[in-house]
């Protein structure tokens, strides 16, 4: 892995450099995994079926099913056809978390028409403490400690004494665009004293447009019972699994809806109201 | 092949209603390629090193060799370290066209910055015929035969009245960005009466900032003595090699710069102006 090795360095200087400098206002530790392969150089890119924009434009059908995903990735989010539900993938399961609140394991028969995942393996694990932690903090924290210019995938376990998410009712035909739909479709839940994982990714600016740049985060609890796309949450204590990605593919939607819609405007306002 | 059929149909449809619209002044052919078995899935897919935005902003080293390139793709752009001359590949060959206009096979020790490739097989054929087709006139009709969401690769093979081209000098550290390099060390080639190929890509505006949405060329002289990246060209008829590709893989430039640039802006006007 020579080849990795001056961004990796750079970016673990980074991590100390932020430590050093008396950024955080809480206890932060980051740690990078030695002694642990790395992963195969064809598993270490994230992969995504469909783009954020077509979701955006309302392409809400896709011809991937769940089998065919957990051959891209065991790690991950994304939504299912109709956007019946938030995905989240973790350990090789994909779960499907309903405008209702339930969450259920998904067959392979299923299909997704976007979804966004990787072969997981932390590269270095970062704990934080400190009371009132909120997400938009933890957000701060962690852009402190990483490059801003990599791909990464974050798996983050806590107990949240708040926690809010959405989860959205499925669409009928003739689709609307997301933001559209999520008007009037989006269930809010406001969970409490909740433990489970966050699942998902930071990107870069460059991926705007395909993906969402920024944070991603979906969530589920340990207990299968609630879950659902991160919009706030609050924490005392968070261990954050970072693993760092080489690269990016992308695999088009091949559902004809997707050479029809208008993929010109730049959606990066509107994607950011409904995130 | 099952899950491509609905892209690739909505493709031709719209192929042939740009035929049956009389939108062509010129004479035009599309045909689809049968009896060709297509790409394997996985070499169906563009692949590139680094991304625009990181070359625009000065990360003008790499460190993918020559060689490890050819195994991602035989055909394709891009430009060598320290932005010393335009890259292309056709046929597995490895192409420099250099600021003096000379043209030299690469070996495989050299090394690129960023670099943007497929194994090439098309799927359709597009022939044009009319006097004084320009670039620009080209772009257009392509335009209208070929899906705007589509990734395609183009081999475009005429003989050209005139075809207007550029190289660089190479850069020496430190290095600037992009355009301010090019102000002061681009060379153009006015060439004449020249019979070759153009090498590149037509991209969809949702790959901005990691690739150059629209059309992006390099030219070879048949006779291996002339080339450079496309400003402009005039042509009375050309044969255009369309291969679609079902997605993209980035890996991002494992060079220390490119954790270091600011990817934040969005370069795409600065970009179209030394396109």
């Amino acid at each position: 892995m020579i080849r990795l090795s001056a961004f990796y360095n750079s970016i673990f200087r980074g991590t100390l450099a932020a430590l050093l400098s008396g950024v955080f206002a809480f206890n932060a530790i980051a740690q990078s995994i030695k002694n642990r392969p790395k992963s195969a150089p064809d598993q270490d890119f994230m992969y995504q079926y469909s783009i954020i924009d077509a979701l955006m434009a309302g392409v809400f059908d896709g011809d991937l099913t769940i089998g065919q995903l957990k051959k891209k990735g065991d790690f991950g989010v994304g939504t299912f056809n109709r956007v019946d539900g938030e995905l989240l993938i973790d350990k090789g399961h994909v779960y499907k978390i309903s405008y209702d609140g339930s969450v259920k394991e998904v067959p392979d028969s299923d299909s997704t028409s976007a979804a966004f995942v990787k072969f997981f393996k932390a590269d270095t694990i970062i704990r934080l403490n400190g009371p009132g932690l909120t997400y938009e903090k933890v957000q701060e924290q962690i852009r402190h400690m990483l490059n801003p210019n990599g791909i990464y995938a974050l798996r983050i376990s806590a107990t949240f004494p708040t926690m809010t998410t959405r989860a959205e009712k499925p669409a009928s035909k003739p689709y609307t665009s997301l933001p559209e739909h999520l008007k009037h479709n989006q269930v809010v839940f406001e969970l409490k004293n909740t433990t489970g994982i966050c699942s998902g990714f930071l990107l870069p600016p460059y991926l705007a447009r395909t993906n969402v740049p920024g944070f991603h985060l979906h969530y589920l609890a340990d207990d299968h019972k609630s879950g659902g796309h991160i919009f706030n949450f609050t924490t005392d204590a968070l261990t954050i699994e970072v693993d760092m990605a080489r690269g990016f593919t992308i695999e088009n939607n091949t559902n004809a809806e997707f050479g029809k819609v208008n993929l010109q405007p730049d959606r990066g306002a509107e994607l950011k109201k409904i995130e």
